[in-house]
């Protein structure tokens, strides 16, 4: 047994985990093989890539992306890495182009990789020497990449998100705002500071006003809010929208999407309850709940009737996270003439906020010797168990052979 | 022999260290280990702490350190993590609270670390989840802390700073200035810097205006100064001070207390000479030479018959200590009408800002593969010699399993 | 064999190196030991030391070093290193001195670093504690050091350079300007750009205005070039000058000196090819094509009829490398009246600083595990493949024991 996978069958489940998986720069690097080399990531949404040649550049660990709408319409990455001197090849964070063309000795590229030099001069043949080329999957607005040779199945999530997300309309959406953070947190104590609302009471004022705890220990609560979801998947059924269920576990997958409702006055995730921004996509009116979705290990999303807001993790070392914040409005929307971002923004940027501060916190205790794993709510943080299962999971297949 | 024992044995006595043991991380987490994480270390003053709920937090190594006055008076250290998920409690450097409270999901300790939460939703005891004790000593006004599970025995330590720092009266004193310094050398070189005075000549003006040079070689000299020295020892003795000694040695100890002369003509030290704060303490005058204290691996004070200056380093890896340098004055004195600090701090500004510049130079030297360790003076460098035996020796217990 | 040695023989010629020689920490001290710790390498100009006790200090990797010009007007290379605690002496960059003096205990060193100070009271004789020497070589006017004990015979490169820099006088020169960059590449990325000019067109509109592509494929150009440089060299004999060659190749070298024709109408390297300042050292005229050297690893230089411009690298770890740029100008020209620095720089102040951003992108697509080695072009690039074969076979020698 690797002093890895001992270190794996020593977690006791419904306990966090021991110090290192926080804290050590080997198991930092582990995790690049086995979820971040491997899984599908959230890259960027479709209307950043609205026309043929816009591209868009990512740093994955140590390896730069970048995602290219071609000529026939399709979203494809490639590894942003010359194949002549390994020169990056587009350095700016988007743009468009015709050709990828290298910036050192003008190797050239078509939009679907293949190189279009004449490589004669260096005893070479241009149809070995195209863009390595990365998994892609374009579902319901949002484009998904693998850097691995065989990704995971991405069928049964594309089944499972097409029609939720079809009248979000990410699709053809207007991004109003993009933030990008750096967390002094590694990037699983993002994601499951992201898996419970424990600490919704304690640190998110805004949040709870629009929200329910759908894990309310009092059973008298429980009744109300399934009452009040029973309502309004009444209600959103008569309107076409896919059926919600009261589950937010994520058991035996990695991805999730689900419609809950909001407190009664609140018909968006704003700070007063109101509209923000005109009724977006397809949605007959602003008052449709929110669409929640997640995606292990980089993503989740909130959507309301107006708006709708997407956070992509980035990891960067064992202590800290690149996060990147996407506010979308419907493409119709102009700026100051139907939304503005003084209404737009606050609740999830506060609320974003507010949680990289509680996961900066963790990151400085979990790296002491003092931290030993703590006990897990049975109930209210299920998810936060269940997301470390998954994510042991995946080390323990990478650490048997 | 492992690796680092034999290193250890290769040491010669009489000369500086070789070049690993100033560099190397591996070695700086070593010190962590034998040095940083079992000794006795200076982390506040008393007066820091003076109400009930007061704390102090601090950082040694990867170790957050909170420091609180418990409701029965007592100081208590703890680390500053929650036993739920692993978060920082106290992000302030000091402050004063009720309820030791995680900003995380509100975990709420006493005091003095006990649990007062319902954690029956996580399936577990309250009493199994008290915070970290770390052992604590309160000693003349200074609090010191050690994360060993089974740390040195402090009692003589206490013996002998208890009755010299009295009448100095740091428990109750006021706290005019600190400063905080990143000075880019490795403790040891910054501890070395502090136990030798043969830099003096050549780097600290004003301190040696002030100050004898007890280790001179010219017997004459010699004879001078132990005859002032008996002169005053008599005086100090006729104040009810404790004896003074001519030894500024630390053989076969890891703390020291000593009281000495200031040259005629300064009743303390500033720049002047003359008094630059109201009488300390019990002491019955300005005129009471200086009190000085060194406890091995982080603390020094000057104390003066109107004022005191305490140095505390934490190491940052192995090229940096963060230095932090304290005045105290009487509790009684106030700024501006019985002190000022263009008065108070340059004496110990200077000197202290001079030797880190020193302490970064040697950091430089000894990094190259040119330096070779060094011979010290026999007389003047003994006290150097001293502490590095104490540090090998410390390290050798750590080696040896 | 080792992993390194399994590492250099699985390189394949004419191709660029694998990934980790240019990304891993490992590597990169292998390259101090075996190429920075063991070569010659430029470290400054004769005239910058010009008087007896001027001085330079720069860092070569870990080691501090100092360059002193002594009574008997020789320079010296020295450790910047106390023989007694290991301070650095010099803390400028550059001045002048009478003794060297250490700042920390005032340890004194005459100019050819024998020490001093009595040490008697150290128990240790001053003769062994003189400062550790390092090989020294001054040649046309610049200074080259090895930290090696057992340095590479210099003589060959004595005999070649010393001719053709006699007349460009930079021994007498003056330093118009000095710049310094911090390239984020590794400093192999920063010479194999140097070796090769097919990136000039697509990256040098300045550069390749007065210069040939001596490479060129098409034949026909190939016989204008030849007859031009022809007819050149038989104008610079006339002159006196060295005859140059058609070949810019190192083959078993890891110096080359050479002069080479600028296009018709350019009779210096600047914008306009008009003169940027007066005739240097003992040329007869500003038309003298240019005068190219290269020594590996770390130094270039171009040389035009009324200035010179020399490059100096030194490695910053894996993924940086400090850069110096230096331009000469002769003795007697005095800024303002007889030269601009807004005519003499832009020429290779623009080209050097599109070479860094070249080599930065070439760091950051090196760094990814979708890099692969790829194929050098057999005529234009095959400067490079010298430049690596010339690296691995310095490697191998240290790998092999």
């Amino acid at each position: 047994m690797t002093p890895l996978a001992a270190l794996i069958s020593r977690q006791r489940p419904g306990w966090t985990l021991d110090r290192d998986f926080y804290a050590v720069p080997d198991i930092a690097a582990v995790d690049l093989d086995a979820i971040w080399y491997r899984r599908w990531l959230f890259v960027a949404a479709s209307c950043e890539l609205a026309e043929r040649g816009a591209f868009v550049t990512l740093q994955i660990g140590d390896e730069p992306i970048m995602l290219v709408r071609g000529n026939d319409d399709q979203a494809r990455a490639f590894a942003n890495v010359c194949r002549h001197r390994g020169s990056r090849i587009c350095a700016a964070q988007s743009g468009r182009v015709h050709r990828l063309v290298c910036p050192y000795h003008a190797w050239t590229y078509d939009l679907d990789g293949r190189l279009l030099s004449d490589v004669g001069a260096h005893d070479a043949a241009a149809e070995d020497h195209g863009l390595k080329k990365l998994a892609t999957a374009e579902i319901g607005g949002l484009i998904f990449v693998s850097l691995a040779a065989d990704p995971p199945d991405i069928a049964p999530m594309r089944a499972a998100f097409a029609p939720s997300f079809a009248p979000q309309g990410l699709g053809q959406a207007r991004i109003a705002k993009q933030v990008d953070y750096r967390v002094a947190a590694n990037w699983k104590i993002v994601f499951e500071n992201n898996r419970e609302c424990l600490h919704c009471p304690t640190a998110h004022r805004e949040y709870i006003r629009a929200n329910y705890d759908i894990h309310l220990d009092d059973p008298r609560r429980a009744d109300e809010i399934a009452a009040r979801t029973l309502a309004e998947a009444r209600r959103w059924s008569a309107m076409g929208l896919e059926p919600p269920t009261l589950i937010s576990d994520m058991t035996a997958s990695w991805y999730r999407v689900n419609r809950t409702p909001l407190v009664p006055g609140f018909v968006t995730e704003s700070l007063d309850g109101k509209p923000v921004a005109p009724v977006m996509g397809s949605y007959p009116t602003h008052d449709v709940g929110t669409l929640r979705a997640t995606v292990f290990p980089n993503f989740w999303l909130h959507g309301s009737g107006d708006h709708a807001v997407a956070t992509r993790l980035l990891p960067d070392g064992p202590g800290a996270t690149r996060v990147r914040v996407t506010w979308f409005v419907d493409a119709k929307a102009e700026e100051g003439r139907d939304y503005s971002l003084e209404r737009l923004l606050p609740f999830w940027q506060l609320t974003s906020e507010q949680d990289w501060t509680l996961c900066e916190n963790v990151q400085l205790g979990v790296a002491s010797r003092a931290y030993v794993p703590g006990p897990l709510a049975r109930v209210k943080e299920r998810n936060v168990a269940q997301f470390i299962a998954w994510y042991l999971d995946a080390l323990r297949g990478h650490a048997t052979p």
